[in-house]
């Protein structure tokens, strides 16, 4: 005998009265017109026949449609739904409210105009093919919430087809952010970075990128840990991780986290791994610690400030907070302002450094390395340096 | 010896401060978002790490991505640029102005969102796949200014794909308003639109959705001309136009465009073609011709009325304008509203229905048989008669 369809709605875990969900609720974008249109004379210019002008114009010198359409404005949000925050593999339609989100802080704080693009697919040839048949769009493709090593491959692929920028946030962004912050905390703790002994736990996207980020900052001292201990080049690695092994760990050291953590002057921590206090105890004198892992930090703030000169975290509700949102905007304003064709170490170096000088030295102290996330000059700074650093470094296509 | 690359700026052939380029300045349309964040508290709800929930919510009951996300009203309009209006292949950036032009009219007059999206592609086989993996972004999917006969297995075979509205509209909305319009001039004339030889000239994407709507709406004698003549079963067609061949011309005319209106009651020309005026001549009393080219119509409309009862142009500077715009923002937004899987037959020709019953019957008359394409009843009347429609198609996903 078939059993009956349940009649009733399904019951859910959460609370779909909770004022997170009425914010959500319809979404959190739209899109509108700039145009008013709203007699025959604006309807036949925004429309047929009129259109058919600006079309041909744009047909006969393609450089025009930088001019005539929002494209060089807009960038597309594009995730597989493989990794969102720290939830994994949940596919592309329930990661849409943190596209959403990234979608509104585009315009909030950059002007720009941000589509989410939700792929049905998390094979590597598929999402490159896929992103670039639809790259004529757009004006620039922020990557968001893939898996690695997936990120790594599809981020280069996509990049050596295309003539705009590529950008995955999850490991530039966060780059960027971690960059400026330790730019800061050395002029706390009153020392070179260059000088100063690193770890890193957490060899995903964000471990990867701030690996090279602080190696191109000039830190010679730098070991990243993942569950295996430090990643060193007598470990049976992945290629990606192997390449990572090979550039980093100058010491040669081996073992596990203890091992990197005894004697070290910055932790970061981009895991969902819990670290002991009495790790943390064996840094060295003036340490630096940023626990990003959210919701959760690697080590509590409170226990971390007994050994620690300099916390900070992911959250908001902590001073100090490392937020990618202080990085993306800007870094695409800058690039499409610029018609960058895509964004160079420089550029996200560049980026790093205007974030860290946005606050004032005199401001400058122990819970105060880097600038609110509503603070209005951020993006302005950061699109102005990565602007800059484009035409530094020869990647911006030709004006008419 | 090398050239020097012309220094000064290249010489256009369009006069780009004339005002149909004063208003494409930037674009046409902005995506911005619906809710305000503007402190830490709002931030942490609309992204990390309140936003987390709501993905979860959507992780566990996948179709509250329909109430907590904009997927539900967003359309995406999709070009390969190979058929844009009547200019031909210009390809996708060129076609860009086109598809801001219906984003805006989308919002305009339905209220939703749509997002354009440029192909770097002509190969089926690619464009099916490439849509077909960001259909998870999408409420719907128009597409637009593909040219035929590819248009017909694009729609199919990404409608036997996807669980979401596919709708070509070039093909459909012509259909539709060329159906509605046809229905009124009919009541018009005061004859059965059954009874009446029909002779659409055209065999592409329009023609060919207007010969099956019609066929659809109980038009028995219709026969189609191309290039080549009338499509008939002894000449040697493509497998599209040999079906087309199949199921119309009933009465079996074979020759030329003179064959096929000499005594025919209605022309529909969605061609370039130029009709002499001998021709409409010879046309039935009573005649109704719709010369629906833009911007120069197949018969001027001044030439027309001499031999005709009722004309209609796509023009807006004429009366009884047949225009897209009368169909897709309601036939979308009803489809959506539904939550419809795809666009029937039947919500096709209930929208056609609804937009003739908006002209009164008092008001019915030779140069009013089509509402304005300001009348704002339309889309709310289209997307209801829809909506209906695909409920009792049985084409809608269940709800929550």
């Amino acid at each position: 005998m078939d059993h009956d369809p349940p009649s009733e709605a399904p019951a859910h875990s959460f609370d779909l009265d909770a004022p997170v969900f009425a914010l959500h609720r319809g979404g959190k974008i739209e899109v509108r017109p700039t145009v008013s249109v709203n007699d025959r004379r604006t309807l036949s210019l925004a429309y047929t026949p009129g259109v058919a002008d600006v079309c041909l114009a744009i047909a006969e010198d393609p450089s025009l449609v930088d001019e005539f359409t929002w494209r060089q404005n807009v960038v597309a949000v594009i995730t597989d739904g493989s990794a969102v925050l720290g939830l994994g593999d949940i596919g592309g339609p329930a990661g849409l409210p943190v596209m959403e989100g990234k979608a509104l802080l585009f315009r909030n704080f950059a002007g720009l105009d941000a589509v989410p693009i939700l792929l049905d697919t998390n094979d590597v040839d598929r999402i490159v093919d896929t992103i670039a048949a639809i790259a004529p769009s757009f004006g620039g493709i922020n990557l968001e919430d893939i898996s690695a090593p997936r990120c790594f491959e599809i981020e280069r692929r996509l990049q050596d087809l295309l003539d705009i920028p590529v950008f995955h946030d999850d490991q530039h962004g966060t780059a960027i952010v971690v960059l400026a912050a330790l730019i800061n905390a050395a002029l706390v703790v009153g020392r070179p970075m260059e000088s100063m002994r690193v770890v890193i736990v957490g060899a995903g996207a964000a471990g990867m990128a701030i690996s090279d980020a602080l190696l191109g900052a000039g830190v010679a001292d730098l070991t990243v840990v993942d569950r295996g201990g430090i990643v060193e080049t007598s470990r049976d690695l992945t290629p990606v991780k192997a390449e990572l092994a090979a550039r980093t760990n100058a010491a040669g050291r081996t073992g596990g986290l203890d091992v990197a953590m005894a004697g070290a002057d910055v932790f970061i921590g981009v895991s969902a791994a819990s670290v002991p206090e009495e790790l943390v105890a064996t840094m060295a004198p003036g340490a630096i610690v940023f626990a990003l892992a959210n919701p959760v930090p690697e080590i509590a703030p409170e226990v971390a400030q007994r050994h620690a000169v300099v916390v900070a975290t992911g959250r908001s509700d902590y001073p100090n907070q490392i937020n990618n949102v202080l990085a993306f905007p800007g870094v695409f304003k800058g690039a499409l302002s610029a018609r960058a064709t895509r964004i160079t170490p420089g550029m996200t170096h560049a980026a790093a450094l205007a974030i860290a000088a946005v606050v004032e030295k005199d401001d400058l102290a122990a819970d105060f390395i880097i600038p609110s996330v509503f603070d209005e000059q951020v993006a302005h700074a950061v699109a102005k340096a990565v602007a800059k650093a484009a035409v530094a470094d020869g990647v911006v296509r030709g004006r008419r």
